[in-house]
């Protein structure tokens, strides 16, 4: 028997807890144990609860207990979170969770402590909620080298932008729908500004390259400045407006990775993922491109991500570790200055104008369009070169097109 | 050092050779170890090949080398295929493999007797090509009770209905256009007749279920008598034909398996998958539905899967194996008269006899329709309710609407 603790009774850890116990047959057939809940640490008290005897409020009665093996940790944060982990994982104890800011941030050093203490240290529902990402990218595409990752990653932005391109929504009328129906949070700063996608990029990167690549290296724009009018352009020219992470290893085997809005055609499958759905795109040397889609959150997606990594640690409890990467630096990553790519711009310019430094560019109409508004598509240039060309323009809003 | 021998040197075995050699270092970091090709079995002799001097001809020095730990089989078919599996395995040595009729077929048995010998047999590559899709239906969604998979899993049969509806091509044009781009073999019968995606289907029902899902249990449509008539009825209600293999477990625990071209609507992502990609989605009991997508064949992308295979076959040469499934039976599949679904029909009929029997259709229509053509979209029914409605009618297509 495998004793499991949960630590953080929320939305996640009440999932965990009821996967656990709906599809206890079928996992403990397919470990080939008996996986059971043993203690859930929450500073609540849950009376009316089924599992309300296994409620404890003091961790050290896990850390202490030999029987207890695997601990979820389902607080989120990189605080009481990350002292909890530590001490669970020095206890020899594996840990698995779904703590995207924690891995983002301290990743490197708590794998580093899971291997010197011989135990696991896994995050597959960090990323994508339950869509596998995570063991894929480790292991089925283990003999590509990975030569970019792109991905929509945040489900609430992507519901925001859903109900601007569909439904006629301005962004703060779709931010409200969405904090209505309980896709964003009533502080839905970390979403709309792009932080959440930011810290799902820096786990992706750092697994696909194999060294740590940190938040603060990964310039991020959210999306609270994108209007109905650059949605009505992007549909003009076939494209859809989309919030995307991306990771591009550079020749150098540096990479460059951002978080910002991007025109994506609608060739491409990332522009028919809808509503709350995320989606990862992989670029592998052998493989080509592979998509992996789904819902990127929620209880019971999320829940079974984790519940699939206590499987795997109770199956491997003994066995060596291959998660892993190296610790990071300056000289991971590249500035994203030198990235280039076509770009979308509107702005109060002439036509003439802008032919006249721009030369050959696509330009975009749309009906209602007031007075003086231009909007075009360039050909592909790095930002220095596009701000050049657009210096003493009155610019509205800039976007990258998806090559 | 691990040794490799691929058997059969093909388009998938060059493949492997190619991936090996040319991500060398990536998969040694990756392995933590160095994982070397030392021979090549094939009937012809390959001169100008980087890698003549591995060639040879007779199995029993690869039987018989203690130095091979992993075994390649890619010469597809289940004759020799099984033979050399079979004694390569007992020989205790790990098999890889992209052979999905064997699989299919077989895969009980090589599983059992890979089971018995204590080695690994393993076959990522059978089913989408290069796509994850075996190890993440095994491990990533582990924890669900899997409740469907329903997949676009041939590229061949995709590619020839992405050009009748993208580019018009009647069916006997699009299948020349694909033989002339090598995306179909000279004798099309696997792909058209829908025998591939039936093996494969029956892979992963195996692998989700727990038990044999054989071919002969899986009733086979393929999309021969697809015509043009039918896919622009579909765009007039916004629906695109797939080929789709399908795989659903009944409240009993049993399987309802069948290969058929379906009409799916605009909004399903399956609808977005064209010319030779493949997508596979599974819809778990918590993780809702999951999709994956890219690449369903190729020399580089499958090789890309069997060379993952191989790095983990490598990793875990000594660990007991997971990937497993019990042995099949008439009590395993039941027939797919019961399943339920709306239809499409297209007939030489009149309108009012239709609604005289089926209550209210949708009818469609198209421009250029002969006279007496009527075609419309059905409730929910079972195919004997819907038979017994069009008796006496003179049918021209039937096909089933993806609910």
């Amino acid at each position: 028997m495998i004793n499991v603790a949960i630590l953080g009774f929320g939305v996640v850890g009440s999932g965990v807890a009821e996967v656990l116990t709906t599809n206890a047959g079928h996992i403990d057939q397919k470990t080939d144990n008996l996986i059971r809940l043993k203690y859930i640490l929450d500073v609540r008290e849950f009376p009316d609860s089924p599992y309300a005897s296994q409620v404890i409020h003091d961790f050290s009665i896990i850390e202490q207990d030999p029987e207890v093996q695997i601990v979820v940790e389902t607080i989120g944060g990189a605080k009481i979170a990350k002292e909890f982990t530590e001490r669970a994982l020095r206890a020899g104890k594996c840990v698995v969770t779904s703590n995207k800011e924690l891995v983002a941030e301290h990743g490197v050093e708590l794998l580093e402590l899971a291997k010197a203490n011989g135990v696991h240290y896994l995050f597959e529902a960090s990323v994508g909620g339950g869509i596998p990402i995570i063991r894929p990218l480790n292991q089925c595409l283990a003999a590509n080298e990975i030569e970019e990752i792109c991905g929509i990653l945040n489900g609430t932005t992507n519901y925001i932008l859903t109900r601007m391109i569909k439904g006629g929504l301005s962004f703060d009328a779709a931010l409200k729908e969405a904090q209505r129906n309980g896709y964003a949070e009533q502080d839905p700063t970390a979403d709309i500004e792009g932080h959440d996608a930011c810290r799902k990029i820096c786990i992706l990167a750092s697994l696909a390259f194999g060294r740590h690549v940190y938040p603060r290296q990964v310039p991020t724009e959210g999306i609270t400045h994108v209007t109905l009018a650059d949605v009505a352009y992007a549909d003009t020219c076939g494209k859809k407006i989309k919030l995307l992470g991306r990771a591009i290893r550079q020749e150098d085997g540096k990479i460059c990775a951002y978080v910002a809005p991007h025109l994506v055609d609608c060739e491409n499958p990332l522009a028919g993922v809808e509503d709350v759905f995320n989606a990862i795109s992989i670029r592998g040397n052998a493989i080509g491109d592979v998509m992996f889609y789904g819902r990127g959150a929620g209880k019971l997606p999320t829940a079974s991500a984790v519940v699939a990594d206590v499987m795997d640690a109770a199956r491997h409890l003994n066995s060596k570790r291959q998660l892993y990467w190296g610790p990071g630096g300056e000289d991971v990553t590249v500035p994203m200055d030198g990235l280039s790519c076509p770009w979308y711009v509107r702005a109060n310019a002439k036509t003439e104008a802008i032919k006249a430094v721009f030369g050959t560019v696509s330009f975009l109409a749309r009906p209602g369009a007031p007075a003086g508004e231009v909007a075009f598509l360039t050909g592909a240039m790095d930002r220095s070169s596009l701000d050049q060309k657009l210096a003493g323009v009155e610019q509205l809003s800039i976007m990258r097109v998806l090559d």
